[in-house]
């Protein structure tokens, strides 16, 4: 598990843009889970962090001075490639531009953004709910479980959410979700998803890994979807084996389909996804909590948080340039 | 692991068929893995077998008494529901028309029957393989892997063959299998899928589970199918967990399926599988070892025989009654 000095902040001159980059200011920095993965020694999608490196993230961010044709002062873009920082240079690519018609700014790193088109993607794409499935989700109040878990809902679904406190599960039952379960708290995992299953488990929407996922696999309905999405549970150990029980018999007694998911497969189905989640928030069907932690200096507080699942809802850094912005 | 003594023969009166049954006598029982999960306390596809009950089996059976309008004696049938025993009384459903001209007799319970057809549906309608890919299969020798590698090899793939002794990779290699690994003898199962799979396994056909699974899971290509048709390594410990590494973080990182297979659930494909396996055999691009062994009496034997990977291929029972048929 990553501890707090594992970082630290240098300061720098600002950058200034070449021809075809501009310089944008951060307003909101992402934090997310696949950060973990980053700074692993292990083989992940990405190329790892090395030592002195720096961190990799997302944010929404201003354009402050532009040497490019297609980005002017005032412009607002969403972009993977910020890192964590307050200040960074950038020529354009593989952005999307910010329309605070459709969502307020913060929204494009949310529900509007990766976490929103991952829910929707996995969802949709992978698992193919049909009316009166049983979808359980773990990390179900986190950014990606809040949007899953509605859209679930509004495809005709009973929607299960698994998240480890009792505010957390009050905040699911606000959003729609069916039933809940506290993975804290919980004496018997497997017994209770069979309870608040009694049918099994359709899709399962995996957020954590671990022993929910242990439960999970132990309740599958036949032709069971199970969605890798996350593996947050396994940050302690992220380096070595995980080890415990396997579900080969169960996989294949349910004929289950197990699948990993990482959205930047799924570009084709990007505009379509943000439509509908806009289309959803706009009819007031959707609703969206977001954790806002003032100041670029609390990155590893902010990462640290999500990792010990202390965060509630979408976790974010707001810096001093975002002042003033409607939440 | 079952024993001999797990078993007895019981003596009793042929029994007579009722109007719309026939009587049936065995010429080819059939011995299959999934047998092991039948006498399992553990939930399975199918109900358990109670002690003292008939074990449940298929057959090449000839008609030789008929009160049913659509049977005659001198029909030849195969069917999954005729147990381990010489005679059964049979309604007809269900069943299949052995016709002798399409392949011999025994060949319905082989290549033209269940396991040729499981074959055809877990890699066609599961695997999909794509020309080049790489598919490495488990028990590649035996009843299912003989003929999803020369399907495999037909789609223009690479295969790979995973068997348990020198003579069986011998065998393989003559089926067509590129490349060959011996998994009793290996001491580095991981780096030698490795070196065989330079580019990563596309296609994972698991007829086994065990180590060979988990060997194939840590050499993941991107958007691998692992295709879970049998667990037969883990025979042994049916009715325990089966705990070791499990491997969430690679099916994430390569998005990689896993999918249990049941050959029941692919009916509509069974025409299609058994005129294309039929096909590839006339025209000798088809070729398969059946295992024979004598008498009902040996039947334990032939399945332990199985169950301890010493079968050279399908491993069949022929009755007396098959006696002059072609092999």
């Amino acid at each position: 598990m990553p501890e707090p000095n594992n970082w630290h902040m240098e300061k720098a001159q600002i950058p200034r843009p070449d021809t075809n980059q501009f310089l944008a200011r951060a307003l909101y920095l992402s934090v997310d889970p696949y950060m973990r993965g980053r700074i692993s020694a292990k083989q992940g999608y990405a190329k790892g962090v090395e030592i002195g490196d720096l961190m990799p993230g997302g944010a929404v961010a201003e354009v402050i001075e532009s040497k490019h044709p297609n980005f002017r002062e005032g412009d607002l873009i969403e972009t993977i490639q910020f890192g964590w920082q307050d200040y960074s240079v950038l020529n354009g690519d593989g952005l999307t531009r910010v329309d605070v018609s459709i969502g307020p700014a913060h929204a494009w790193l949310s529900y509007l953004g990766m976490p929103g088109i991952t829910a929707w993607c996995a969802l949709n794409n992978i698992g193919q709910p049909k009316f009166g499935e049983t979808v359980l989700i773990s990390a179900a109040s986190g950014a990606v479980g809040q949007v899953a878990g509605q859209i679930a809902k509004n495809k005709g679904c009973r929607a299960i959410a698994v998240a480890s406190s009792e505010e957390k599960l009050k905040w699911c039952k606000n959003l729609g979700y069916d039933r809940g379960v506290n993975y804290r708290t919980s004496n018997d995992l497997v017994r209770e998803f069979a309870e608040v299953c009694p049918n099994g488990i359709d899709i399962y929407f995996d957020n954590t890994a671990g022993i929910i996922h242990d439960a999970a696999m132990q309740n599958l309905a036949l032709g069971a979807r199970v969605i890798i999405v996350g593996t947050i549970s396994l940050a302690e150990k992220f380096d070595e084996p995980d080890m415990g029980e396997r579900f080969l018999r169960q996989i294949l007694v349910s004929r289950a389909k197990v699948q990993g998911f990482l959205v930047f497969d799924h570009l084709d189905s990007y505009p379509e996804a943000r439509r509908s989640i806009a289309n959803l928030h706009n009819k007031g069907e959707l609703k969206f909590k977001t954790d806002f932690m003032d100041g670029l200096e609390n990155m590893p507080a902010a990462f640290l948080k999500l990792l010990h699942a202390q965060n509630m809802g979408k976790q974010l850094i707001r810096t001093e340039f975002a002042e003033g912005l409607p939440e």
